[in-house]
């Protein structure tokens, strides 16, 4: 499914028809109105300017209510900008599948595609620096590998982590370890085959840090100054992260202080969705 | 639980943090770093104004990474008004454990509480009109019962529905039936204990369904003129209920059409957070 | 999927793999050889002619043991007669995960290979006849859906039935019901939107039940002879199935009798597998 | 139950139920014919001459579908030859339940019984010889247990593997490792409990490996005289398993070679069923 | 299994096993002194007098931990009286998978063993009178069905209940329906293939229900004086059910009165166990 | 939950409410009898004096029935002594739920009850000496945290082992590895962040462990005069654990003796149950 896990995305896509369909699972109107034999197309619309994400993954929306009989045929590929009006794709099922499907497989394709929207906005304010959008483990709980996903389709590159397969050394672990270079070099030794990153708050901590071996910086909150400062000191033997509050207004002014990476929450905690409408053709009446 | 489902609840909390900690769950930072039998003190402390909502669902988060040794302590209560610096609750366990919950219960407490704040923006904004807002099936998907909670810890109601208890009968079932009277028809008999909403386009077609016995219509996208003249023809037979489209700065105009309800899926597809730190008490080095 | 439901063929990837690396999985050969970030392509090719079956199966498999990293490129589709020698698929990945993946992905795919190859040889012997092959519930435990799609991409039809979906009157339900006639009309009153076959062993018989409203009916064991006479007192009225030991030498005979399927249960109990191998581009040493 | 792991076979015996009663469970002929409180006794009878083993596993399915009010008696134990027309066990408890595991308990002990039978001539054939066949990797997906099982109920052995418990040091590692007794030293290090078996094509390569510490070979595709110079080099210091297309006709040619074991792919993913019946006597009309 | 269902079963023993092993599964003495291979015989002997009951599902538990490996040979059958110093069963296999079973084996033996011992006292103390002992509801969360099966075990009856498969009309359920005789009536009607069991307080109200059609009478907390009013007033038309804190010392007083059943909630709420002990043999150092 | 962990507490509920409403779950006598709207409230009220223990645990069973529509108001908190006639909570929701969750609640309330009424009456005894009351693994299959809760909630103190968080050397690994000191030493290295705990038969043999290093030793079956003579001989290096047949009889006298802790299986697996009951306020016909 072109990077995008398979069981997670069956989870996620049971979970959701679960929540919309109770169990056992029924659309009350559908099995009262539409005959059970009735099959039918539709067409995912855009409903405004942006760029689609998530189209395999409303696919198994439809898949998995019609219990794979519905032909699912994209128009556009994930990543692809998208005008007001372009059908994204087109389905053809039994109509109750189809109508048993439709909010789950919108809710899902609106929400990443709201993200990769955002993500692809702040790609573009970088294009032509060094600089590139992160994203962080701020997600949507439960949505984690789609928001990722989403980022990656709209030019965003995921820093890749849960607690668990790279380390972030931050003040208390600083606190606990008796200096931030001590608790660098214990997750070092504890954890050999996982990456380190470590945050630092002056110019001094960064070099130390980079002295004792550190490749991967963040710099939380500090001014575009501090950040050149923090570059100019570490000439390039660490690859550095600014975050903190960044918006797109100032995106271009910490890209020039030279960091590689700025990391952006708000990309998959506060996206507005990109607006997408399932226009079903009505069938006669039976 | 206060009207959260405690086993939807745990499901969600435990999918999260399987997200954030791996298989097996580790935060190897703090495996690295912080002795084992560390236990610490945290605040969580709100950075805006706005409505709080799903501390206890932040308390299960801390319950689970902690096998219930921490102590949860809520200042405020779900529905209230916090202002920027206020201290929500105060959290006490073990340290690798609370850092363990921190970013979960986080993604958590700052989405409920954005839908609750954005909530109470509408519920302020109709407050002295007849009219309340509603939520819709527009949710995220996993996390319906978070954020139907969350609408009514913010003021508003909620529709209550997905797919199977309650029944909408909207064009494409009025076309398979025959007819919109007809599709209401066929629900009624088909599911006695249903409730059924019907979406009308017309005053004349508002006449006929509660004249077949509907006692709650859906108004999509219509203008306030038409609105009035559909609450003036129903003569308060009927509960009516607005959508499409709808914002704070038209939503007095609409209210004052006689609607019961205005309802608005960016409640829960488009606030953003809330934005809420956890400040740990940071403990001596071991 | 194509016709294959997409949460059963996940368990079933996943039971099998389960079976093959164990809890915790580990591949213990290639952990101690192969480098965790070595990448290698691979190529599924026939050892055999026939028809092949399940490459949507098998990459799922390599998709799972890579978390989804893995590139399968198919070059042919699931029904195609392939030669000894044509390569099916490219997979790239981790190498780690291609081996980890190689043996559950050629069990599945070899025996539905094995399956769709059988079905050919039986479909192309009745091209030209008004009868198709069907399969029955002869099925390997737990892969009927695989069973089923592979019958269908060998050019057969499936009853698609298990005891829940389609009803069978056999005699232990007509000795119970008093007489087969009665036994369908129970069957028919009690659920009216289940097809209902009859097994028949008379023509006066099948007679008697396609006067009571039977319109599929089951020929067990009958003779060429007595077929005919079935086929021409039930006078299209109703589709006739022969079933009981047939093979490919008298499949020209009984289909010359009229009836509309041949049912074959070594079709799924009995296929030889059809001989595929992954043939992986070995990588330099570490 | 025999060195049968009881959570794996009801893992299977669930599954295969599920196929075949649907979700809810219901057997729509005889819910619709068969009285509820109706109790029948049928025979389990060979169709065929062969070698039988899966009865704990069918006593379960009878086992589940009667919630245990099933009394299952065994008149033959696994592992038994039997004849055409033996009855090989008879189960008593009420009718429905007996009709709804019928074809379960039947397509899980034919396919066992095949193939145990099929082993068994395999066995039969290398009587005498020093040489014993041994199963593979090449089993049914999601039935592992039961044929690894109706191979040893056949006379055959088990080579036990998985990717996990065994070790297996092909030319993929080799290449990886730089050399086939390098591999063999790595895994042999890495995993020190695991036995580690290593796939020689030559001579040299043989005295190199069992020089190094190997104490099990696998010969693949070698000639008988090939086999018999790697015999006669190793000198008994280590085991060797010839493999590689081995087919009842050269058994005895492979034997004599004096290798240790004959490994047989087709035993698990080849072998045709044993034909057995479900004869239920027929109970009078409600 | 003896009337015990498999499933149910299984999921006790894992459940048990996981919570006295924890996850992943370990038994630290054990891996450390014990040898992976070492292979050990132990008795399940009994340390008092008393009646066994769940033989069967102890050899599952050593199924379990031994990966279907261990020998488990019973020397009585559930429901044999035993006395102290008995030997009920040896069990061969890893020394390993022994030590890891014998708590949580004995646990649940000594446990049904208590109940059936306790059950027995009762059966007995009625033997010669028309009355039988009945368990209840009150049994202990997740063990219903070993509880039953050892109330069995021990000459007692199950009323075989949940509040799914018989009904029971008390106080509430009459005041609700506006009466007992109405309230009987609607059960009646509403699931007429299910056993309605009504609570009577007077003799009056049992002549009444009686008379409504009802066939089983629960009294509660009756005199045997009122018993023995009922009993003459029903004629034998109902069964009739006793219940109310009654002990061994009261039996055969209040079996004397002539009603059918005496239900004790305290043969599965509050028997004490038997004690059984696991005398392993102990090996020699490894 | 206040040291209950909810996810564990969750499964024993539904384990438990499973059994009693079936699946899919229904009260048959409420559905037929109750108005499906209908709201009441009602009272645990204790029947008998004792220690109160598992109130949380009840109220997850009323939410889970309810779908957290139940308020469940605590009178008195876990670990109270309560009179007969004591008011423990109040419960107010929809009549049917709060009946279907009548029985589970009452069965683990009343469970969990008795053993803190039993927990209290040995702390009781021991008040002023230096001993406590410890529990053992004797537990009830499923229920083992609510059972060390309630051992807890009575005063008394976990062991808190299964068999992976504490280990405890016995005859058959003293045997195994050839002596009692080697076997601890052996446990030591292999796990060193897990606590050992030895069994000693002799004044000797703990002067050797204690020699060696262990810090807790268990006393099993010893006099009180030779639990004098370990207690003087190992002056405080060790904490003693004294067990075997203890009755509250003896209490005293064995506490006299110095040890620190007496362990008693009994708590858990042979207290009687505190009785409670639900008066439910009966609402007048529908």
């Amino acid at each position: 499914m072109n990077g995008l896990p398979v069981a997670e995305v069956l989870r996620i896509v049971r979970t959701a028809l679960a929540e919309d369909l109770g169990d056992p699972a029924r659309d009350v109107t559908s099995i009262a109105t539409i005959p059970q034999d009735q099959v039918s197309t539709g067409d995912l619309v855009a409903r405004a300017d942006g760029v689609v994400a998530g189209l395999p993954v409303a696919a198994m929306v439809f898949d998995v209510t019609s219990e794979a009989s519905a032909i699912f045929a994209a128009v556009v590929e994930d990543g692809a900008r998208v005008a007001r009006g372009d059908v994204l794709a087109t389905v053809t099922g039994p109509t109750r599948a189809l109508l048993a499907a439709e909010r789950t497989a919108l809710n899902l394709l609106c929400r990443m595609s709201g993200v990769a929207t955002h993500t692809r906005a702040w790609a573009d304010r970088l294009a032509g620096t060094k600089a590139t959008v992160l994203d962080t483990r701020k997600t949507t709980p439960g949505l984690r590998v789609l928001e990722k996903y989403a980022v990656r389709a709209g030019g965003g590159t995921n820093k890749r982590m849960g607690l668990y397969d790279v380390a972030m050394v931050k003040d208390n672990h600083a606190v606990a370890a008796g200096g931030v270079v001590e608790a660098y070099r214990r997750v070092r030794s504890t954890f050999p085959d996982v990456p380190v990153q470590v945050e630092v708050t002056t110019v001094d901590e960064a070099v130390a840090v980079v002295g004792a071996g550190a490749t991967f910086l963040l710099c939380d909150n500090m001014s575009p100054d501090l950040l050149r400062d923090v570059v100019a000191a570490v000439q390039g033997r660490a690859e550095l992260e600014a975050t903190g509050g960044l918006t797109l207004d100032v995106a271009a002014e910490y890209a020039a202080t030279g960091v590689d990476f700025l990391s952006v929450g708000a990309l998959t905690h506060s996206s507005p969705i990109l607006d997408i409408a399932f226009d079903l053709n009505p069938a006669p009446a039976a």
